[in-house]
């Protein structure tokens, strides 16, 4: 046993599990393993069978969750040389809302033979998107009842993607599932369980998924009967109003856990967390004023606040949400990474990939450096940035993309650079709406795939958003902001932290280089965006909602 | 000497000369000559010296128009073996406004030493677009004076490429230049003369690109008193009052022609004709009701009228300006070939290049092809026809192209067949807006280079615009209209015609292949057309000027 303490963390991703080993007297990833879930994301027949899937479903098999801890959490220990009883905690991040049924115990139905045939049995994904019928429902039934204020803090939207929509799809299209499942659970708690033996639900998932809030707990029975009789009483039977703060700790490892990660029974593990929101203290935010983003296919944003601002167009806000006694604010972009993606694969010709290849660049990097040689301005165009829809603040997924200005001599890298605009713009809109509502942004903390690939976008989003952009030393946040959570359930007695302020502190940090406005490309900026705003209000706030008519008409075209 | 009779027809472009002589029984080609002008476009230096030209210039030399006569000519006669006895008469039509200053017998002044090395001495192509300062000057001082209502029948907008901006900057730029101009004369115009010896002005030129009209005449001294003192008396000082219908016989070759040309002196020659308009009687129309469009890089309509209609933001209707005795409308679209162009260039990816390759494709086949799999509707895409700005009915050169409805499931196919139907639009609206103010179009026949290329785009018109599209027989209309217009000057009772009436309906034809609309397509197409007029209105008429905007930072930061 030396001086030194560690922290195991695991991100919970879509395809697989990480895990990493981190030094919690500064945050360094000593070392990491990756574990690639084998039935992977379960999207066309159940593993074994011959039983198709419907379109939009995405299932996954919780016995690749345990893998990832008999795999990974061996090899880290492994590798690093590291002495178990110098790991003092131990925290898990997770996709969500990714939810199971269980039995009492916490046995996955599908882990039952006689369950095991029936899709409604395994792990909904995240990107399960097949209970929209009931989504809409929810929605259309809450906005017009007494419980419609229930919806101000989602934007108004309760997404097909969280749990009351899809433990309602079981109930509807598998009601002997939802009467055999004695839990309904967010995966993240189940394998916290699985861990320490008790079932420790997490204020994140809570609140941003199912609809709880610290001071208001979850809606009514009434409002859960509205829906569907039959869900009077789902909280009380198959969920728990236990939620604990991140952070906390869930309880220690169970002889069986320590066996499968070789760690010492007992290591504090902490209650789960949100992939997405454990990057916040990873950039180095634990209070007010400062945004994080996480940049990547799409962007997620998260600030901070003291007081309780309802913000119109957020995807949610929740008390403990990100940081114990703070309120944890989300926004989103639905198109950022996807677009560029979008655009290279679609539009770029092939002198463009000609020269890329001949100078052994990226095309991206190509495109960026022609698109760098140009003022902001100087194209000419204007985008919306809906290749997706739009998430916040307009909430609607029917919007699409428009682009503005093209002449005859309208070059690639200028279509590419005013797509980085348009997304700069969004993020604008965001970050002005935040403040607009009482909720301070003063500078920008920015993880996740894109901030290091990327330095025009980065200033780019400076120049536009009129905002310091910062880079999060680790901008694979999930592992690292896992093992903080997992040195504060521990607690400075046992060598941890007692809070993640003081964590974050130890452990977090931002890079060097990082982006300031430049005021000649904000004073343009300032203009163009202004033109952004009016568009964006005529095609998304109803001015001309050509838009939408076009997309049912594709739908309607195609389905005839 | 046979009974066959003949015509030659002389077609001369931006790059050549193109003669064809021509079976006047049948309107067929017998033979065709090209001349490429020696000096080509002259927009760097003046020939022979190291004399620059600014931006936007662009001459021609008169010199290399002879050449075309005396090689083209008996290039034909010779390889068709006809007696030059059999033909019956010579027509020609050029560019326009493409103009020259000369001596009072005709001579260039460009051909003379004193001025040869002066830029302003040479002809002024159409494509010159060096005049803009004096055209905006001119709309300027005339729409906010007594003669405003000059320009009501030109869109309310004198081009830099018409004849009157033209003179006034020489006179602005070459006083002395302007001084030694014994006259101002299109070179349509004067390449008649050169094979006369009679200076007869055609109606066409005079009407759409001098301002003169068949009741008024050109416009009063007052008017360009008001421009410059000095521009008080050019018309009778540079120019002619005489101005004759189309058709009309300009004179017999000269000894001197005859030489030239090995025809036999006193062949009838018809007054010139201007490119585009010689085209509409190759295209079997001589009568109100049927729209000729010639379709390529950009697209030229004209119809013809009966009676005299104010319809706004058309190019011009001039009477006799097509043929005789009727009112010739004529609008157009900037931006149609061009467009595609564009697209292939900029927005084709490499993988749409290979297999258009490994399949032997063009990749306009290739694009059309995977385009016409597609529904109308099914892209959910709308875009306004503006990469080159609008001509009609807009009359806006500042609009710029938008794009609308796009996802990360858009396809390349989908923009290509998006822009198609933009155009197609475009033409709908310059047909609606015809009809709306009197001028009938029932059907639409085509010409030029698209026609014959692009099936799809012939479909998607006819669909859009709800009327039959017919193919000219001959899309490259020219010459063979020339030569029309020869056989009508030589007149019956020389073997030709007495009318370009008669001449058209020996000598044209269509093809027997044309395009219906389909009503499941119209009716889609009738939405999709009332989204792109809500959308025109918007941004083109004054509802959000953002694209003038956009345009003019642009080219403020590009100044700067």
């Amino acid at each position: 046993m030396s001086n030194k303490k560690y922290a195991i963390g695991i991100d919970f991703g879509t395809e697989s599990g990480r895990a990493a080993l981190v030094d919690i007297s500064n945050g360094q990833e000593v070392t990491t393993a990756v574990y690639a879930y084998s039935n992977g994301v379960i999207d066309e027949k159940l593993p074994g069978t011959n039983i198709k899937l419907e379109p939009d479903w995405a299932l996954q098999d919780p016995n690749d969750y345990i893998e990832v801890f008999k795999t990974t959490v061996p090899a880290v220990l492994k590798e690093s040389g590291v002495d178990p009883a110098d790991v003092v905690g131990l925290g898990i991040d997770f996709t969500a809302c990714t939810m199971l049924p269980t039995k009492a115990d916490g046995t996955p139905l599908c882990f039952l033979p006689e369950w095991r045939n029936n899709p409604h049995a395994w792990v909904k994904l995240w990107k399960h998107h097949a209970a929209q019928p009931e989504a809409n429902r929810l929605n259309e039934i809450a906005g017009e009842s007494i419980f419609s204020e229930l919806l101000d803090k989602y934007g108004r939207k309760i997404s097909s993607e969280w749990f009351v929509p899809k433990a309602w799809q079981i109930l509807n299209e598998a009601p002997e599932v939802y009467d055999a499942a004695e839990k309904l659970i967010e995966a993240a708690d189940w394998v916290v369980w699985q861990l320490t033996g008790e079932e420790k639900r997490n204020s994140c998932t809570a609140g941003y998924k199912a609809m709880w809030s610290k001071k208001d707990g979850f809606p009514p029975s009434e409002f859960f009967r509205l829906l569907d009789p039959r869900l009077e009483n789902i909280v009380d039977e198959k969920m728990s109003r236990d939620i604990y703060p991140l952070g906390a700790k869930a309880g220690g490892l169970t002889a069986q856990a320590a066996d499968w990660t070789g760690l010492l029974p007992g290591t504090a593990v902490a209650v789960a967390n949100v992939d997405a929101h454990v990057a916040v203290p990873v950039g180095t935010v634990t209070t007010p004023g400062r945004m994080v983003i996480i940049m990547g296919t799409s962007n997620c944003h998260m600030v901070l606040g003291d007081e309780e601002h309802l913000v119109p167009g957020i995807c949610g806000y929740v008390e403990d949400g990100i940081v114990p006694n703070l309120i944890g604010y989300e926004a989103g972009q639905s198109c950022v990474g996807d677009h560029f993606a979008w655009f290279v694969e679609n539009c770029v010709p092939t002198a463009y990939q000609q020269e890329a290849d001949s100078r052994g660049l990226d095309i991206h990097e190509l495109l960026a450096e022609k698109a760098a040689q140009l003022k902001p301005g100087e194209s000419g165009l204007l985008a919306l940035d809906w290749w997706n829809g739009n998430r916040s603040v307009l909430v609607d997924v029917d919007l699409t993309g428009m682009l503005l200005g093209a002449t005859l001599a309208t070059k690639p890298e200028e279509i590419y650079r005013a797509l980085i605009e348009a997304t700069a713009y969004g993020t604008r809109m965001i970050v002005e709406t935040f403040e607009e509502y009482g909720v301070p942004v003063e500078e920008i903390v920015t993880t996740g795939g894109l901030p290091n690939k990327n330095p025009l976008l980065m200033q780019i989003y400076a120049d536009v958003t009129g905002r310091p952009l910062y880079i999060a030393s680790n901008v694979q946040g999930g592992a690292v902001g896992s093992a903080m959570h997992g040195a504060v359930a521990a607690g400075k007695a046992a060598g941890g932290f007692d809070s993640i302020v003081e964590a974050s502190q130890k452990m977090a940090s931002l890079r060097a280089e990082h982006y300031t406005p430049q005021p000649a490309a904000k004073a343009v900026y300032d203009q163009l965006y202004a033109e952004y705003v009016t568009l964006h209000d005529y095609f998304g706030r109803g001015g001309n909602n050509v838009m939408k008519r076009l997309k049912a008409m594709k739908a309607e075209i195609r389905a005839s």
